[in-house]
């Protein structure tokens, strides 16, 4: 099944995700209505043509006749939302996300959805370091990776749906890839990452750093600047996997290490030509 | 003492750097001469105006009427000019060099110098991932900062001919700070960052990274691609400090996993909300 522009797109939550997708699917042709928290996003959305209809309300009505419906929340409130209104939802609908961990995500959303509505996981690997629908942009889908994760669950349908969507937002790829294997390369890639940037940032209190910096430094902690509630709450979400991925960099980090404690310039050069070989490949074309 | 029209400004070593210093100084109507390995590297610098006249070979004259040599070499390339060719330096010459490391290098250059000349450190906090005279582009300077590295043996004028370098060459910043407090900047912001970016790479290794990558793990492993004869020598030249700050970065990493592996929310946060307001000073201007 393929996105069509008779189909009716709400998205639930109006931060910089759920606005740059509005924005992205409305320039293209579609209608799209948005349920958010507050009035001033509905207003600021409606201004800018992001949406057609914008309520603060949970109105059955839109939620009735949505053929589509992206999650643009937090982990925790995506979960409660279902809770609250997950009855709302009708046969037919397809359900869709942009949440971060998908494993211990997944199976609680489809304990909580009536019969006939299916949901289709998927997490565009966007974003930026500010926040809100003021911010949103929908140039940051460009180059980007979008991926869809399915389980047995779900049908060949709603997987074409949502890949559709991934390609009409406009990014580079659309990748399927199964719960676990998400949660691990999140885990690696984004998880580990953020890790890695607010540990280097709480390591040194020196107000003259920045007087004596490069580039590198300011590269490496660009992502130091962290949402906190959302982050902490996208750890113990991935905990035990987490955990797995900053033992393997530690591993890693301690090999370096006795390479220069003990002087093995071999050794050393080694990793250094292994790690330009590999990072080589993801330059953006 | 100011940087003068009338000054003969010598370069060795036309590699990125020695090409850029070169570009810069030109570009502002200062004689600039280099010495350097390869014949082609002397016609690329000629052919594009970088550099009024050079050679392949180490010419006295040219030595000797130059009012200030700096040197764009490697640390141990340095050191082994200065034991071949230093007795052809003449009294009232004032070196100066590029290198990251200070307080293994400057004692063994000092030691190789003749009387009445002076060698004042500087450490030019600018780079490309890309080498060779070829890449050079002064622009690399734009918004950079200028380390010099004072010892008690320099007199004011070197150290002001040093600064103005600096600041003609276009950079942000120029500050001034001892050896000692060198190594250790250096040691945390750009050599331990190095540290991190190639452990993370060689972390894992898995083919469809790339597939699912977002801009946190391409920012962060930027400096992944690294030129492994010259960091290595310069890791190596900075070990116990680098060491130092290895160790600093593993003991908060172990305390953001502490709170990942008990759940600790409240800790994480908090690391996380200083990370943030730390980092919200290093955004250029």
């Amino acid at each position: 099944m393929r996105l069509e522009k008779h189909h009716n797109i709400l998205i639930v939550g109006l931060g910089l995700l759920g606005g740059s997708y509005a924005m992205a699917l409305s320039r293209r042709g579609y209608p799209v209505s948005a349920i958010t928290l507050e009035q001033s996003s509905v207003d600021y959305a409606m201004n800018k043509g992001l949406i057609r209809y914008g309520t603060t309300e949970v109105e059955p009505d839109l939620i009735a006749k949505a053929d589509l419906i992206i999650f643009a929340l937090y982990p925790h409130t995506f979960i409660e939302w279902m809770e609250q209104h997950g009855h709302l939802l009708t046969s037919g609908t397809i359900v869709t996300d942009v949440t971060g961990v998908k494993g211990s995500i997944i199976p609680r959303v489809k304990a909580l959805l009536p019969d006939g509505v299916e949901y289709i996981a998927a997490h565009p690997m966007a974003g930026r370091e500010v926040g809100g629908v003021e911010n949103a942009d929908d140039r940051i889908f460009y180059g980007a990776n979008y991926l869809v994760v399915p389980t047995e669950d779900n049908t060949p349908d709603a997987i074409e749906l949502c890949e559709d969507l991934g390609w009409t937002l406009g990014f580079r790829t659309v990748s399927q890839l199964s719960p676990e294997r998400h949660d691990e390369m999140i885990g690696f890639l984004s998880q580990l990452t953020h890790c890695i940037a607010v540990s280097l940032m709480c390591a040194k209190d020196d107000p003259e750093l920045v007087r004596y910096t490069g580039d590198s430094f300011r590269d490496l902690t660009r992502i130091a600047r962290i949402n906190d509630a959302m982050w902490s709450e996208l750890f113990l979400e991935n905990r035990e996997v987490l955990l797995g991925e900053m033992d393997r960099f530690r591993d890693t980090f301690e090999r370096l290490y006795a390479t220069v404690r003990d002087g093995d310039r071999d050794q050393m050069r080694e990793m250094m030509r292994i790690s330009t070989a590999r990072r080589a490949l993801f330059d953006k074309p």
